[in-house]
């Protein structure tokens, strides 16, 4: 295979990642015959949850092409685990509806769980993903240095246990949690995924 | 970071911007049981809404692209500045939906409303955006003439305060209001956003 | 504006075109109560529009770039139009939607009037961008010969007078007059959107 | 026809590509009022449908990529064809849908009839495409060593035969024929349309 294979696998990604990005504002609805205004407020965990998840496909897509920048090629493993990664991006907006219909409401600890659940696989198989293209430089290019890739890996480190921490959390507190997965987007993933850049 | 970070910024915009204008087309829907040829002709409110949004988005889009020519690199918080606009842009359809629905309906006020806020508050982060990477050249590029800069910035200035103006006129009258978004998308967007290109 | 202008317009109208094409899938569904099999069959004039629009869709998407490639430059009032005809497109599966739920029940004749008025305009529409872009050849680059102009222009003619006449079947059938659309899609559209290009 | 040909093919159907797996976690759905948890639990049989469509679509795509870097060029008769490619990816998130909420259920024999049909006439529609290009190396680019095209030729073969076996399944029991599919995307696929590239 020839390096072609990482532009193949940059367009196959960009797309799901915009798309289930802009998916998520499906998640939003209102009834007819209440007052608009008040539901309109009312609508606060379906803002929340559009924030979260937007932000963190946003940051997780920004952060994925920077790791593809540094590879050389891809190879059919890399593909197939990129494909398991996107298929869980694409999934994201379902849980997402669930957090903004059951937030504040009976079986959000459910919602809440599913929605975690889904942030915990995908950092799971996110750190597979650039793990097995890092390990021994298997994939990355030869121009790349050491000093990059080890950056990168220890801005890796911390995404699976902080997602499994909102997972616990919403033991406790399911709003909690969201709150914590919001602040994971807004303040820890732009400083891992966009400090490493420079 | 070096400049490969602008295009890195394109794929990422455009994919939201061309989602975001065609699920509008979702906002659209009839009642079986009524008669459908009178259900279409009332749909006008709906009509309106689309094309005020498509035309916006459209616009938007065109004059990013056209800023982020300017620009010789990206850093990363005008990536996150552009991660929040088009979080914005992304929600869009939602108080799309909101005025086809209600307006010349009982709850038009708030649909209206938060149709305006989120115009408001898209004019508001484009501006911080442009601003940010103008000022004092801080990511334009070497063979950009200061003439260039400084006409987007011209073409910028009315864009707050118009869509505040809009915002106002709802307090009045929705419609008009909606009437008004329709022509700053018909008329001023255009060429603001394209007579400043030449 | 330099050249670059219609790479922009080529990625602003890719996006809207195949997620125009795609949402069409949206207008499928079925109601649960019912028997499953029957229903299916049942759905044959959903399954006629959505093939309609869908290769109506990709051919005017094929011819829309090779349309492009003989461009030299973009100016605005071609960016404009562009953007108007975008809005027709991804307005498209709106009346889609209709004639697979009105097809063959009451209301049908609504239904394929906004359905066949929407291919009418965007015909319209469309012979505009051409004309305007090729007239005088002002916006056809410099080693195009005047043949390919030409033949281009004569590609287009019949597409006004089509749409048209499928918009006066619908007065004497609506059925026919979907039918019609259809094979302008499968056998005139495809000839002279792709022969042109030999 | 110049050689960009191939270049707007792949533009095309990766709009389409990535627009229909992403649409696909449309599917989901849950019913207010009952048990979110065990909803949630009950929802296998929509969890199944989308790996299975997902993964399918993903590998095709990337096998299709692999395929059109094979083609010195594109004729129109490959475009109309890859036409009908797409409509029919584009039209899978709706037997998608089918079988995530039939199976299991009344019904489910229809559901998994369409969705399986779906596929079978897929690999119909791909196994033309690649045919017609590869024959006597009408549209294949000088290059390109026969040995890769037999390769590819090869990894077609099973396509067709193996989605008929899932539908013959399909009459025995529904559920094993979806279990099959879905082993026919995690195993099959990958090894066939991955390992030919090396």
């Amino acid at each position: 295979m020839n390096g072609s294979g990482t532009g193949r696998l940059e367009a196959f990604s960009d797309g799901v990642f915009s798309i289930a990005a802009t998916l998520l504002v499906l998640e939003f609805s209102v009834t007819s015959g209440k007052d608009l205004g008040s539901q309109l407020t009312g609508l606060w965990p379906a803002y929340l949850a559009y924030a979260t998840s937007f932000l963190t496909i946003g940051i997780i897509w920004m952060n994925h092409h920077y790791c593809v920048e540094t590879l050389g090629r891809a190879d059919r493993t890399l593909l197939f685990v990129n494909l398991i990664l996107l298929l869980i991006v694409g999934f994201l907006p379902f849980p997402t509806r669930l957090v903004a219909e059951y937030l504040q409401k009976p079986g959000e600890d459910a919602a809440v769980y599913a929605y975690d659940a889904t942030f915990v696989l995908m950092a799971i198989v996110y750190n597979v993903w650039w793990r097995y293209a890092s390990m021994g430089r298997r994939l990355i290019g030869e121009g790349v240095p050491d000093s990059t890739v080890r950056a990168i890996t220890r801005a890796f480190d911390p995404g699976v246990p902080l997602y499994v921490v909102t997972l616990l959390v919403a033991f406790w507190s399911p709003l909690a949690s969201v709150f914590l997965t919001f602040a994971v987007a807004a303040f820890y993933l732009p400083s891992a995924a966009l400090f490493s850049r420079e």
